[in-house]
């Protein structure tokens, strides 16, 4: 029987030289692998206690949205800068080159809300951190975050030693 | 009841004057609003013969990606140009002003495939016509498109009168 990583194609140089990229289409496009991702990480929120799980974009979208309905939660996206339609609140974050601007919704957290976050992989953990800043900014909780795929190398955990973190596919030195 | 039109916020002006934006996020961060789309989009695949579906980026995938998972179907993300890591093809399309380019895997749709195309909103129908004529490319077959919101007067239909075009929600004169 095939598990997930069976499905997730790693391409060497992209975006440049050097870096491994895990591609997450492969998974996605195949009905079995698509189910074994998704089953996976909503495994990771059996008996937690949460109001609403937070995707971010556009990969976190694919995984974040389908596990809410399922969960009859809510989902907000936490988006790119200048898609969002009404008042946000916002928070830079840096990338390996330059730096990215991510918003939410200034209603889209309650006070005291409590919220899953999730994404498709952990690299630096950089943007999650900033997306975890915006809950919290917002007077949330950040109760979880999950992820299909950890890249263990890039120590995301020792950024995020506050949060709850949980992955189904770790890659290390390699 | 509430029904799903009433989880729709209409934000005047946005992106620019004169424009009425017909806002998602409103639907989505309510479970019974999200529940109501998700059921409403996927009713209109009850008895359909399909083998996938293809959400574009990225509000698509949120709607899409779902959807997909409970029908135990495979997900194909029709993404911006230089997002996908793989060999892909792509495909120029009008924005109002100026021009965009969508891109698909080349192995994510077979020859012969049924697919379904999933948005989140129709209104001139440019997107998702690009997104069609790309799983043409691929030997694909679009069987449906399913969308939550449809801007009648912007005409879709008149563009694209050769498919089978689904929306849950119509706004019509305003």
């Amino acid at each position: 029987m095939k598990k997930v990583e069976d499905y997730i194609k790693s391409i060497p140089d992209f975006p440049k030289e050097g870096i491994i990229f895990r591609d997450v289409t492969s998974v996605l496009e195949s009905p079995e692998g698509f189910a074994l991702a998704m089953d996976a990480m909503n495994k990771e929120l059996e008996g937690l206690d949460y109001d609403c799980i937070a995707g971010i974009e556009s990969r976190g979208f694919i995984f974040g949205a389908g596990i809410a309905y399922m969960n009859k939660k809510g989902f907000i996206p936490v988006r790119k800068k200048g898609k969002l339609p009404r008042e946000t609140v916002e928070m830079g974050y840096d990338l390996e080159y330059g730096q990215a601007v991510i918003e939410m919704h200034k209603d889209s957290i309650k006070p005291g809300d409590k919220v899953v976050l999730i994404d498709d992989l952990i690299a630096t953990g950089g943007t999650v951190e900033a997306a975890a800043k915006l809950v919290e900014q917002l007077g949330g909780e950040v109760v979880k975050m999950v992820f299909l795929i950890e890249l263990v190398d890039l120590k995301a955990r020792n950024l995020l030693t506050k949060y709850d973190i949980a992955s189904v596919v770790k890659y290390e030195g390699e």
